[in-house]
This record gives C-alpha cells, sequence and structure tokens, in this order.
C-alpha cells in the first residue's frame, strides 16, 4: 500500500527520526543519486517560492525531475466538490487530475490552502484528501488548511541543528499582527515539531486567538510522547518570551473568526502591538535565543528588521533546510535507494 | 528537409504503425535514453495538464529537457497577422519566436485553440502554420482548431489495447451537451484514430451538429484506406451506442454557429440530455464495451460519475498513453537513435 | 569574493575577452558538461522569451537545471523598499528571497525593468543591487533599468562573427518610433558592445533623444580603451546609415521625459517617420551592413518586413548567440571546469 505524507504524525515516531537522520547526511553531501528517472508533479491552487524551488532542486540533485503546475493559471480550473454537475467555471474534475498525474509521475504534492467560510469544513482539507485518495502514488502535503508537515520537518531539523540537545529547553510560539488573516498551518506544525523535539512549548497569543483544540490536543500528544515536554498558553508576550531558547513568530487568525473578514479586522485592530522586536530577543536565555519563521515574512510587521538582519536569526538556515529534509524524503518515499 | 507532425494523416500509414509500436516497446520499458542533450520548446496558448505534463515527462524520461512557454503571461504576447503593423498591444511576430526558438530547441510544440469568428478562417490553422513555416525545427501540434494529433495516437494505440483486433468493430462517437460550444479538433481526431484501426465509425449527434464535410471525408478516406472500415452519422444516442464496442464522448459546437455565441447557445439548449449515462453503457456489446474521452471531462455534464468511476471507463489509460505514444513520437522526430 | 555579473564594464577587458572566446568554442561544440549538479535559479519580474529559454537550455545542455520565478504570479509579490513596515500588498522582503535563493542555488539571475516615475532613482537599479547585496551567490543581470548584458554579449560576438575585424568599422544604433516609451538598456548596451570592439559608433535619434549622459561616457570611456574607437551623435537617420557596416533599431524613451507619459506621448508623435527600412538598409557599405535588433521587435513599426525578412537581417543569429555567450557565463561563473 502507498504511504502518503499528509501530516508528519501519520508516520511513525521512529520512521520521522530516519527522516531527519537522512536529512543530516544529505545536508553533509554524502548522498548522491536515488531518484534518476523520478517525477514529482506538484499542483499549486496558491503560490510558493521556497517549496517550488526546494522541491525542484531536490529533485535535480538526485537525478529527478519536478513538472510545477498550476490549476487555473496553465491549467485546467479544478473543481473538488464530489458529485457535482460540473456545468460552471470549473473543467477538470481533481478526480480525472490526480489519477492521470498518478500515471505520468512517480509522487504527488499538492498546495492548497483553506478555502470557504467555514472552518469546520476547511480543516478537513478536502483537496487534499481527495488527489490522496484518487492517486495511486504517494502524496505529498505542501500545505494544506491543518498542516505544512515539510516546514514542520525543517522546523524539527533546525531546532535540533541549532539547539544540540532539544529536551527541556524552551520554545515559544508567538502570534504576530498581520494586515490579513493567515490560516494555522504552520503555527501548529511548529508546535508539533517543537513537541516532538521534547522541549517546553509556549504558545504566546492574546486571549482569544487560541489555535484549533484538536491542533493543540495532537501538540499535547506529541510533547507528552517524547517524555517530559509541555504545552503552555499565555497571554503575555513579554513574559513567556523571556528565557526562551527559541521564538517563533507567526500570525494566524482566531479559529472563531474564520470567514468573517470584518470581525477579523476588528479582533487584529486591537493587537497591532504584537510583534518580534529586538528587545523581545535580547530578553531570551543569554540574549542569544533564536529567532524562528517559515517565510514570507512582513518584515517590521511580523518581526523587526533588527532581528531579521540580526545574528539571531535563523529563518535563512530554516529555509535551506526545507531542501535538505525533503530530499530526504523523496529519497525515502521513492527514492531507488535508501 | 524537416517532417513536423501537424496531423497524423500527414505521415504515410506505415509510419504511423511504427509510432504505435515503438510506443508499445516503450510503455513496456524497453527504450532507454534516446533524447540527451535534446530540448523540445512548448508554446502554449491555451491551457493544458495533461499535454504539458506528459511531454515535460517524456523528455526527462529519455534525457532531454522541455521548456514551456505561456506567451502573454510569462513570455510576450505574440503577434499572428502576416504584414502587420505592429503598432498595438502585441510585442512579439510568432516569425520571430518561432525562428528564434528552433535555434534553441530541437523541435518546438505548439497549442493554439481556435481564435476568431469565422470557422473558414480558423480552420486554417494559421498561427501553427505560421510557426511550422518559420521554425527551422520540426513543429509537434499540441491541438490546433482541426486537430489534436497527439490525442489521436493515444486514441489509436487505446483502442488496439483495448480492444485487440480493432478491425469490423463497432466505435460510436457521441457528443454530449457542454455549458460553451467546444472546438471540434479532438471529435475529429478520435474518429480519425478508429477509422485507421478500420473500425465501424458512427457519429451520434443531434441533427445539426455534424462536423465539417472536409474533416468528414477525411474521416471516410481513412477508414475506406483501412479496408473495412466505414462512417455513418446516426442522430439517434441511444440505438447508435447499443452493441457498440467503444464509445467516445465529445461536445462539440456546431461548424455552422462556429463564432455565433447566442445562436450557440439556443441551440445547445434544445440538446441538454445528450450525456453518456450509465445506462447508455450497459447497452454496449455484452455490456462491456469501453467509454473514452481525451480528459478534462465535465462530470455528470459530458459523461456521468458512474461511467468514470466504473469498469468501463477507460479514460485514465488513454491519458496515460498520451506519455507513451509521444516518447514514441519525440524519438521517431528528434531521438539519437530509435 | 563572489563576482556578480551586472554589468559588462565591470569585469576585465581580459575577462570579457575570455568570455567571448569560450562562447566561440561553445558555438562550435567543443565543451560538453560543466554545470552538473548545479543549479540557477532565475526570478522574472517582467516577460521573457529568449531570455528565459536560452538561460533554461544552456544549463541543461551543460547538465545543469534552472528554475524559474515570477513573484507575483506563481510565487510572491516581492518588497523592494528597505526599511518599509510591510503591512500593504507585497508579501515577501526581496532579501529574504535573495538569501534563500541563494542556499538553494549555485547563482541567482533577475530581471527587473526600470519602476517608478523618477530616472533618478530607477536608474540605480536598486532591485538587481538588493539582490546582489544580500545572495551570497553570484547573481547575473537578466536586464535592468540600465544594463542588458547577456545582450551586450551577445551583441559583441555577433558583431565580431559577422565582421570579422570590427576595429574602425561604422556602427549605427538608430532610434525608431514605437508606441510606448521603451527602457534604455538595451540600446546603452548595443552601444557598449560596438564600442569595446573598437568601432565608430553613431547614435542616430531625433533632437532631445538623448541616453543618460553618463551611460553615454560609459560607451567613450569603452570606445578610447578600445583605441581608436568613436562616438557620435547625429540628428538625421538617413545621414547616420549611410555607408554604415551594422544598423542597431531600437526605440527608447527620452531620460528628460522619464515617467511623464503625456509629454512622452506629445514627443513620440513627432517622430512617427523613425523606422528602419529597407532603403535605408540598401544604403549600408556596400548594400550588405547588417541589421541588428535584440529581439522582440515590432514588425513595421521598428524595423520592416522587408529588412527582416531579408538577407541583412541578423537578428536571429544575435538571439541565437544569447545562448553561446550564456553558455560561456554560466561555465566561467558557476562551472565546475572552465
Amino acid at each position: 500500500m502507498k504511504r502518503d505524507f499528509l501530516a508528519v504524525e501519520d508516520w511513525s515516531r521512529a520512521d520521522v527520526e530516519s527522516l531527519l537522520s537522512l536529512a543530516a547526511r544529505v545536508k553533509r553531501g554524502e548522498i548522491d543519486g536515488g531518484l534518476e528517472r523520478k517525477v514529482l508533479a506538484m499542483v499549486f491552487l496558491d503560490p510558493s517560492l521556497r517549496t517550488r524551488t526546494s522541491f525542484e532542486t531536490g529533485m535535480f540533485l538526485h537525478g529527478g525531475h519536478a513538472v510545477v503546475l498550476e490549476p487555473g493559471k496553465g491549467s485546467w480550473a479544478l473543481e473538488t466538490e464530489d458529485g457535482v454537475v460540473m456545468d460552471r467555471d470549473t473543467v477538470e474534475h481533481v478526480t480525472e487530475a490526480a489519477r492521470v498525474l498518478g500515471r505520468y509521475a512517480d509522487a504527488l504534492a499538492v498546495r492548497a490552502f483553506p478555502r470557504g467560510s467555514d472552518w469546520a469544513t476547511a480543516r478537513q482539507d478536502a483537496i487534499l484528501a481527495q488527489f490522496a485518495r484518487h492517486c495511486e502514488k504517494p502524496v505529498i502535503n505542501l500545505e494544506s488548511s491543518r498542516r505544512h508537515p515539510c516546514q514542520e520537518l525543517a522546523d524539527a531539523f533546525t531546532l535540533r541543528e541549532q539547539l544540540g540537545e532539544t529536551r527541556g529547553k524552551r520554545f515559544v510560539l508567538t502570534w504576530a499582527w498581520h494586515p490579513k488573516a493567515l490560516p494555522s498551518a504552520v503555527p501548529v506544525s511548529a508546535a508539533l515539531a517543537a513537541a516532538r523535539m521534547g522541549m517546553d512549548v509556549t504558545i504566546a497569543a492574546p486571549p482569544g486567538c487560541d489555535l484549533d483544540p484538536e491542533d493543540v490536543g495532537c501538540i499535547e500528544a506529541l510533547a507528552s510522547e517524547a517524555g517530559g515536554g509541555s504545552v503552555t498558553v499565555d497571554h503575555d508576550q513579554a513574559a513567556a518570551i523571556e528565557g526562551a531558547d527559541a521564538v517563533y513568530a507567526k500570525s494566524w487568525g482566531p479559529v472563531s473568526l474564520y470567514g468573517q473578514p470584518e470581525a477579523q479586522r476588528a479582533w487584529f485592530d486591537q493587537h497591532r502591538t504584537w510583534r518580534l522586536t529586538d528587545g523581545l530577543m535580547r530578553s531570551t536565555r543569554g540574549g542569544r535565543g533564536i529567532a524562528m519563521h517559515c517565510l514570507p515574512v512582513r518584515r517590521n510587521v511580523e518581526i523587526d528588521d533588527a532581528v531579521l538582519d540580526g545574528p539571531q536569526s535563523v529563518v535563512v538556515d530554516e529555509a535551506e533546510n526545507r531542501l535538505h529534509v525533503q530530499r530526504a524524503l523523496l529519497l525515502t518515499m521513492i527514492g531507488s535507494r535508501r
């Protein structure tokens, strides 16, 4: 049976550890080839810079090739509803796209941000699930409503690379103001990465901006499984960040206001001051805690220039690590050898 | 002299047979390499999923590379009229694009659906002809006003693969309702494929939706040349499909109403019931006739879910076969060995 | 320290000569490989056909791979101002894009035409400079406000290829009318190419359409450095072209009217007759002077059909030479051997 990569927690702890150690070998330049004659079809329903470039580069470096498709631009607009009479704007059903791409490629990778006005529906990641169900080849999640598992792998790898022993160290996921309400896939995935590493996770966010409860449960389960980890919510940004080993800044919209632009705007307007500043970073452990972000980042909105251009920022290493963990992922999923 | 691939019938029967048997060897995995250091430049004036992915994959699998260009999006808007004073919106003439791409690439592939409001003009496939005339390298038609020859090869291959001996078997091209009037390149090419295979071809369509007479003449010529084949038109969908070995569903607009959106809409509204249903498919020979479509297909509009998701549908195999016949085509046209 | 390729004159005369002679060997097919496992990330803020296809092909032919990114289309809209609070439309700062792509790729290539209404600002090429400053890998200019150095290399190569000994021969850059005011990077680069080859350069343009004075100074310096070259401005197109060895047609907007669309239009309307005609080409030396253009060219607006389709046009060779000089450039900048 094929094995998809839709969420890191779908894979066993041992398999994820294997991925991370293969990624380390890949980064050290120890692995050549392994993807000769392999094709990855990438379907972007939303924009990308790192994801596209790192996957395309990763496939190439090991002898393979990535095809990049953008439905609704160069390729046909996709229908995602099941059983629908397709007499409107969409030209091709995701069912056929998934089945056909599964015949051309060795794996399929899909980016689909949340759609629609209802979180209970959006969180089901229907588009990704349809691709996974109808494609006979393994499917990789390139960021869906609920998860960004490739970012999660890169974050876990970066925490270990930067902090060495992660167990018992303090990871703070801090909310940041942003001009529009963003999805929560990245903050959840970042917290999952830290929890997996056995860190003490603090989610710092204004009251009312908690993450999806089921996702928080998932973070807690992983922390507990890792042994010794913990998850705390804190509404005081400065207090949370003081003494932290790693600070991950990210904006997201309150789940309770999902799909309500005006209510979101009113709520966001109350919290304009949440931003990762140099002062906050100086309050981290020894003034040397690391600053993380998945990128793209809005400068001086989510994180100040002084942080991003300073010595505590590891955001570029984090982005680079996307390449290495994904090479490990591809070698594991479709490689001709391991 | 270079040999283009603009229409299957431009090639000799023997050469087409060679293509199909090379495609069978390709599909069985018997052919490695052959396109090392070869470049295919693809120019898409219209969207694509299968065509782009299958050509890009095909080039890669044999060591080559496909460059994908989308004039008017990432590259310059193309002028197609000869002798024009280019002081309006178009930035580059197809003449220069064809000449220059012929210097960079080993072959050029072009998709250009019908344009303008006049069928007599559109059917001349001027854009494709200009590319072929001005490019010093072979040109491949990726679907023009009149033909979709790569689909035609895939259809011929699929008929043989699915039916074994095709001679004397019954092929029905059935019209289907669609929210907009589509070009007739695919239905003509599908009927040509069946005629070439020596099948008895029935074109089932509402009165007034006959195909271009010259194209029908071409189908008849091919059927007769194949020995034993025939071409019939039938206005009764159910009667036509009963006992068929293969049913190809496809919508197209009446040639007589080409370029007249309102008259088309009125005409289409009268024929909303033409759709390939499970009931129709059960009436095929032994209840086991195959259902074909070039994709993208509008579910429950052209073909019902029950057919597409059932055992009689070969639409995904048909799409897969695009890859194999095109690999054979590329190896034949620009390969360093056969 | 890394060496960018932002302007040809940033490189020593000897290094440019090496590039041109490597390009000649590349064109003769003497150089295989050299870019294995190398990745070029290309960022297009403006459209391209030749640049994209020739770089993508060049990387492939030597074993490498080019990733093509179009910020604002498939990838995130880029912010280019420093220190800005990014609470508007742009999603990612060029700083992060440059840093991250420098981790994935071995070189970065950027196309950014002039932006904004102020020439004094536009001529600073801030976007390109930012990419160069923040990317740890070498950066190649794919056409900026001030320079198109890859075109300049191709033009120099083409002049030598077509004319043999270039020293002392006459090169005329003639202005042409165009429906919109174009940037001056190409005409400046073309004149630089001719000056570098030791030619006598005449810039033929209507009064008021002189190039940026600093750029003209740069052309003069190069002519003088080459020994024997000269630069003249002439407002009489026919007189300038008579007896020329090479005529380069190109439109550009007067620097003094940069960013003033209405004043530009009024000025352009006075000079509608400037166009490279067959009659003008017959007046070149022996009626055999060559006609050049960077392409895309507006037919019968900048250059007449009779010239472009006649024996004196070398525009397609010039475009082909883009491929060869860029292969030499890539081999020199990131090749594993020379």
